[in-house]
């Protein structure tokens, strides 16, 4: 799939996707944020996307359309399937190769500790970590639509820059990075962490509807079990920039060790 | 929300669920092949919802319709939404409680590697394992809607009763447990295995549409990067049954090790 790798002296491709939709406010700070690091494509759904996780799109096909750009001078396409459906179909038929860093965001609303799994801004950032494409997905912690981006656009450009630069650039590399809310001047800074063990706790409200009968949204509070002061919900409390690194290889090896003392599955 | 867990005189309550829907013959077999180990409940999507990987509804509302028992005696429900969405709903809205353990399948077709990634059968396990149910997804390796079931039966049984047996049940496990298709007496035994690292080289299907107008349909070849006998593929390729420990921590720690040393983010 993979055509070229380009030279050192070429400029780095980047692909910019999301999951709040091409037309959301979020993903064109990011391609603004980024501007002038490389030759820019943004390939995102034509409609909000979040919570879809991994999905892909198996039982329907896809349809891709070229659109105005977001921002001056930037290729943009709209894709009509999922986050991760957009990182796979750019590569195969927009790009004709693999980007060299694919970003993913800025989203609307925060992606620390569980919130990685249902997240379709960060499984766009893993499918392309999956695909040896290193891969950032960005967060702001503010689901306005009118949520101001100063402080991330700051902090998308410090981060991208530093890892277009290191020599430790891993092609698996995946970063789920969060930004707080609020005065840039009051971010303390950027802080590496792991994923919190936090979960919601479900609640679901239970409505009747015109015609009596129940229907159910799903709502639930956030609750955090983790107490160290390496999580990403710590740091963002205490206005840090949170940055885990993530991974593919969801093997619990721990587990593992000690199921193959204690069980015995013989037939 | 758990209002209740079972004393060891009670019999254990489990949730089933699947990804291809409440009328695949998959989860019939499931539910045939652990009746009897205690209280079942079925809650299973209403529709296929193969590849949604962690994707859950937020956009818009649920609907939960008691049906006909798909297995003589077990209360089996339908749900509108997501293989993840039917674990939290049937958590808070059917059971009151949480189950003692979630299983989850059986999927028609594999879900060993990467495909844990995508695959709503594993999601919904794993939705279950962050919320403190322990639990399993089963797939076999084979995606007719005609697939003869008697070996996934009989390794159901046999792992279920271990786990529910076992006093190292965390409350956290989750097990990828995967069959392999064929003749029951040909299958080795069970291994204990981590998920391969291998992944989907994707080409899409171009096509038009009868007004002229691309669309593309994803496909892809699976391709194998582990050469390793501790996993899942090399143990399905041998005709093992596969089970790989999942986890929902997501962090790369070597790499966060990594990064703590070699980059500078100061503004």
């Amino acid at each position: 799939m993979s055509k070229a790798t380009s030279t050192k002296k070429e400029q780095p491709i980047i692909l910019i996707t999301n999951d709040d939709g091409i037309t959301a406010p979020g993903i064109k700070a990011l391609t603004e944020a980024v501007k002038g690091l490389g030759k820019i494509v943004v390939v995102a759904p034509d409609k909000p996307q979040s919570g879809m996780g991994h999905a892909i799109t198996i039982g329907q096909p896809l349809r891709l359309h070229k659109v105005t750009p977001i921002v001056e001078g930037v290729e943009s396409w709209s894709c009509s399937g999922t986050p991760v459906d957009c990182v796979k179909l750019s590569v195969d038929k927009v790009l004709h190769r693999k980007p060299d860093i694919c970003l993913s965001g800025v989203n609307h609303g925060a992606n620390n500790s569980i919130n990685v799994i249902y997240s379709g801004t960060m499984s766009a950032a893993l499918e392309a970590a999956i695909e040896s494409i290193p891969s950032i997905g960005f967060s702001l912690l503010d689901y306005s639509i009118e949520a101001d981006f100063t402080a991330a656009k700051k902090y998308v450009r410090l981060i991208v820059e530093q890892i277009l630069k290191s020599k430790q650039l891993d092609k698996h590399l995946c970063l789920n990075v969060n930004i707080p809310k609020g005065d840039e001047k009051l971010i303390k800074g950027v802080k590496i962490c792991h994923q919190a063990y936090a979960k919601y706790e479900e609640k679901f409200d239970e409505r009747k509807d015109p015609h009596g009968k129940k229907y159910f949204w799903l709502t639930g509070e956030f609750v955090n079990f983790d107490k160290s002061k390496e999580s990403d919900v710590w740091a963002l409390k205490h206005n840090y920039v949170s940055v885990v690194p993530v991974q593919f290889d969801l093997t619990n090896y721990e587990l593992k060790k000690k199921l193959e003392k204690s069980l015995n599955f013989k037939a």
